[in-house]
């Protein structure tokens, strides 16, 4: 069999765990599996000899297959599932070549495929879900044991105010509860049975489509849909555009802990590890191997998503190179979410975090940080943007000539009539200016509790 | 003020009514509607004189405003927020100065252009909301009409199997009802005040900022969220994804109308009318021009959906570009598709079908299109794979010889000695092989039904 | 080694040459030969040994590595060279300890990595141009075949005028030739060394940086660029834009066969052949399967253009992330498009043509696509737009009352008084309409012949 | 008219010399134009009287239209052509009703707005290679300024060895050269008349098709096509590609100002200026304003390529909407990335170092940043893995004990055996470690003076 872009890379970039579900064999289980249900629903609904059903279901086994002449058929058969079936129904035949009749009775190459890559997207949510819960829980207590830890806040990439890590861990918790919700909402979209036929109708079972579809559905323990959705690629695409929001999110987190590693900001660090982030030539590095990867993951994302929406438009009962350009589009965006999820809680897990250094940091600029405070103190007394302005002098004046915003300001007449030295020591320690953070932090916290218990 | 790519082609490629939610105009006053809002909020809490609200408010006018300066300093600010606020306190201080010192308290630049956008979204969703329902209605209308017209399935743009014309109304409507479901889900966590000064703690207010944050969010009639998403993107990313699955679906109806509007294939039709679909050379051209409009904007709208995705990165407590990339993104892709909307319910409200060529076109293979048909009541008897390959055989030898498949097959003798010349005509009858079309789309109907009893 | 989205559709989806090229093995093997040819070239300038050239060099075979481990230990370090270099440091020591001192001496992760990958692209790029040529030679035979072979031209999926298919085919060469054009511009932009060291000023190499990379680009035949280029990927980001292009005319292609191939138009097709195309259900079905696959390449090639794309932005002196999605996106684009102009290729070197079918689709619409014929004859004689207008009344006619347009004209006395029998005979025949169709197609094939002469 | 999604935020995140010429007014000059040469190529070549070309020419203004009613009518005839060439052909006839007769004779509206498109293309280009000149100009004499100015070298945003701020620049100056080597190249196929009538065939022309072909194409100075490119879209996806390489290295200089620009860096700043990167609320900041519109850029580019190549797949001689799709994604990126271009531009004419602050950083680590200087000098005694160990050790040692590098390793009686305080001092100086990063600037340099006597 030729071979891909590798599979090197996938314990880096990807999930081992779903690599080995959306693995080929993976992907032919899957289908088998179907075959299998298939074979017991139609016996049940007595549309196949009850007698067929164990026979295919015992052939239904990934190992049995000549994995190699699959690719090579499916070059000219356009898809797996028809010289999947041809090697399926030789196995049975070989057993009772009455059963071997039955094989994949009634159903269509897209109802194998497609319910096959549901059968794997079920497999693969426990695993993506148990991740999902551990950054949870993780960024939770991280949100509560910093919520009075003063931090640098910035925005533009320059030091705007203080904040607190808390309520930076409570950011990026906040938009992963609701990531969670998301997944709750579609999961009964997604975990859905595909099964029509040739052309959707399931004309070929005649008047039992409905019930074989019904039985056929619980045997995968798959919801059954109205109708199928062979050109209707909504269901997929949604989970498709759920990993992207997902990868979005880690890609953020990554982002700033990438920039707080910063040799030049230093106050957050990827836990370290025996041969972990080493460089091949400077002894002294230390990577981030972790947001390297989420990073990677992120920028990849939104291509692959956008692959699977321009997918969409497929033709008339089915598409015609559309579907296919899913089947790799899809798991490839799964397994690399999956894996960057994996990195990002075990990256938050063991983060280290130096609050000495973001104490010294919020020193950095001689006060500059402090600058609204004092502008919000005086604001009330000489108007808003009066004292911008003159804050705004004061500033430039401080870092020209390289002293510190509390000197300069008690310095200025004008400024001095309104703030006293004790006044401007408060208004100078950061922990007097962190307006709500606490309560925010709290207030998300709240929600975490809240739908932690909702999902006991 | 210089101009972007231009507005001229709005009508034809966008909708008209959030063509004017997101003009300029309606961009600077969602801004002002925050500024007005705020002030009365901060009133009402006691955190600014209560006095100062209805002359701050009196002046959040876009039609006060200069706007191409506007556009000038926001070259140098980097965003709209700083001009526009310099400007509202200038026109408000020409009234009272004392107001003039509590415009835009508290608050930041994000704060105000978020929460405006939040405010045009707002605003947008019900004109939305209308052309969803209609198409909605349109499509079960259809569906319910022709759930009994026999059409050409298609798979792979070729000539599969029958299928109603019922069916594919059906397989339109059902994404759709979806897509409806996800709207509902995704609104509360879409239409939520955006509120945290300059580092989003609030500072700047002390210990009052959640009662502010609760203040504004009433009487903005947003919802209040548990902390600022200055950096957290997922609440616009999502509604975008959502805009792009739906774009998705809609280029999946014009793909299909597209192709049955065919001259080759000429089953069904954009709605006629005076000037509609000429060409500029060609007398008898009748074009497709909805289904254009309609397939633009689905391929426009993934790479979309990829830059809001790509721009969630949003470093620290606020982004550096990524957010600037969304502010023309996400209006683009909502005109666009609510534009494709309106066109997708205006096409299928006026949709011309001509029955009578869709049987012809069911006749236009000589039998082929039933074959299936005709291998499933002998595949029970000779077995699947033996009965596909010998009607094989027999589709090959009609196709060379031009003949009708029914006469072929009469023709061999193992095929004769199981199906008389009874049984061959019921095959060959198209109503005859439609399986569970009907009871598919009575499905998708109940769904709508039950659906829109709901929303009563 | 845990495994990815599998290999399993790469004779489908992709190309197996490339498949191989790009394979972990190959990959691995790149790498090694950089290892092989730096050692050289180090002992040529005199930086290493002589003596530990060869040794380290005897090593350098992916056969030897412990694939599985490098996978692991690439997750902790963060890349793949960093490991393998351990891997072959050890190997050389267990031959010759003095060499393994010198085992990558001077270079940096990234240089083996990237040079590693330009050594695969530059096996690969001769693979690719032999199907291109392949393709532009059967294109321009096709083209000169059917120079005055009617057919149907199509705007707007609607019958428009006449055309030739020669010109359809010279169509499709066209943009090819400036494809070949493009790619031999950047080929001496792609195929350069990678090589700067730890932070690109080749530090560890003293005064002999130049030299070296002057020395190890002859080894390994590729131009030496004048400086590093770790974090300006413009030369991948290059070829992927190729690529994509590339992607999109033979998308364009295959969409137009695969609409000429519809049951309803059947006018082209693919190539037959044994078990070609074929339906698990449908015996009658000959399924586009090479257009499916080709369509599916064009669907995934701007998301993953995009991809590398959003990659450029590498930080300082290298990435963080964005590089490392350089690693999957661009072996997966070239493997897709490779193997997409491979099956343009066969399919256009067997497709089946039926001029009969063509000649009776131009007669389908009752003299309308003639109708531009008539008005421009007319037009010199009553003005373009009243022509025009006449014309148009006369062809909604002839469509309501399902009556030729000939024999509608004839009635109309206005246009009688115009055109006679005889003219309107001429006007009725395609092979009077073709304006420059010919012409055109000899002058693409003029610059086929010219191209193919000046590459002798 | 209705309004899009406005025009204010030009001045910021777009150019204002392309937003003119592709605003409304500028795109139907475009067509005009087209229509006044397509009357005066056909006047002298013959095909319709020479009196009529001046009298058809003198309407084409774009200030005559009626736009809002064009908007309204392309949303009816799915294009803009088509009204205006109604309205040409009225004005024209007030004038001389013979000439009408004339207006358009032989054209489609596709040859119209392709070719107006062109224009508008040819005039943008001077205005963007002058930015591109200039920025490439600026960037050189940084090169040259700076090529011993030491600077810390990043890799994977950690520091990693010293570099020359030259080298940073010459890194920066490299891919521009490229791009602009490509542009060259490009032009030949981007500015290229499209001229096909209805179908591509010109019938309309009779024999004359070619003739008037050359004529309109040296009347537009532009160049004339083999055959028309209507459906063949390579040319101005081509375009687009290359904007989006050239997005994707101004992206990429942006963040590295961006990161060098941060409160805890401080080695280089946009330009200063009255008004420029204040703060709504803090009167201290200083925000990266033209990296932000810059970045904005590079973010949106990706999805905009990705529409352009995914438009590709134009089905027949004419496509169905994803023509359409280019009408705004490639003006969009084109007014985008001018705009990043003159931000860029601008932005590094008036960059402040600070190369004080660069020395401090390089002192920042205590000496790490020198610790592959030691390891190379030691390797060549102890072999590099040995050496890399040791020194690893001695690296870590030094930052959990707070002390400097070159005493850690002095106080080490192997490395002090082999390296004596001589050894260190030099080995410590940043100026002794630069490899070839001066001869590396030089060589861009050079290439850069080379490119530049071409250009003459």
């Amino acid at each position: 069999m030729t071979s891909g872009a590798g599979q090197l890379l996938n314990p880096l970039l990807g999930s081992r765990a779903l690599g080995e579900i959306f693995s080929d064999r993976g992907r032919l289980q899957g289908m088998l599996d179907f075959e299998a249900a298939l074979a017991r629903a139609e016996a049940a609904v007595g549309v196949v000899p009850a007698a067929a059903a164990p026979v295919i279901a015992a052939q239904c086994d990934a190992a049995r297959l000549d994995v190699a002449a699959l690719g090579e058929a499916a070059a000219l058969s356009g898809n797996l599932a028809i010289p999947l079936v041809k090697q399926l129904t030789a196995l049975v035949a070989r057993q009772d070549s009455d059963a071997a009749r039955f094989v994949h009775w009634g159903a269509t190459s897209q109802d194998v495929m497609d319910s096959g890559l549901v059968l794997q997207l079920k497999a693969a949510l426990p695993r993506l879900e148990a991740d999902f819960a551990r950054l949870i829980d993780t960024l939770a207590a991280l949100a509560a044991r910093h919520r009075r830890t003063p931090a640098v806040g910035r925005t533009w990439l320059q030091h705007a105010l203080p904040v607190t890590f808390g309520l930076k861990a409570a950011g990026w918790l906040d938009p992963l509860l609701r990531h969670r919700e998301r997944l709750a909402e579609l999961k009964p979209r997604l975990l859905v049975l595909q099964f029509g036929g040739a052309a959707g109708t399931l004309a070929s079972l005649g008047d039992r489509g409905i019930a074989v579809t019904e039985a056929l559905a619980r045997e995968l323990q798959l919801a059954a849909p109205a109708l199928p959705w062979h050109a209707a690629r909504d269901r997929v695409a949604e989970f498709a555009a759920w990993l992207g929001l997902l990868a979005g999110t880690l890609g953020k987190i990554a982002r700033d802990i990438s920039l707080l590693m910063q040799t030049d900001v230093a106050e957050a660090f990827e836990p370290a590890g025996e041969g972990r982030g080493g460089s091949s030539t400077m002894p002294h590095k230390r990577n981030p191997v972790a947001c390297a990867a989420i990073l990677a993951t992120a920028t990849r994302a939104p291509g692959l998503v956008a692959t699977m929406l321009a997918a969409m438009g497929q033709e008339h009962e089915r598409g015609l190179g559309n579907w296919h350009a899913e089947w790799t589009a899809l798991p490839e965006l799964a397994i690399a979410t999956a894996g960057a999820l994996e990195q990002t809680a075990d990256m938050m897990a063991g983060l280290e975090l130096d609050p000495v250094r973001m104490q010294r940091n919020l020193q950095a600029t001689d006060g500059l940080i402090m600058a609204e405070a004092v502008m919000m103190a005086l604001g009330g007394k000489l108007g808003r943007l009066v004292a911008h302005d003159r804050i705004e002098a004061a500033c430039k004046l401080a870092a020209a000539e390289h002293r510190h915003l509390r000197e300069v300001l008690a310095a200025d007449p004008v400024i001095a009539a309104e703030l006293d030295a004790a006044s401007l020591d408060r208004l100078f320690d950061p922990l007097n200016y962190l307006g709500s953070a606490e309560a925010m932090t709290d207030r998300v916290l709240a929600l975490y509790q809240a739908k932690s218990q909702e999902r006991r």
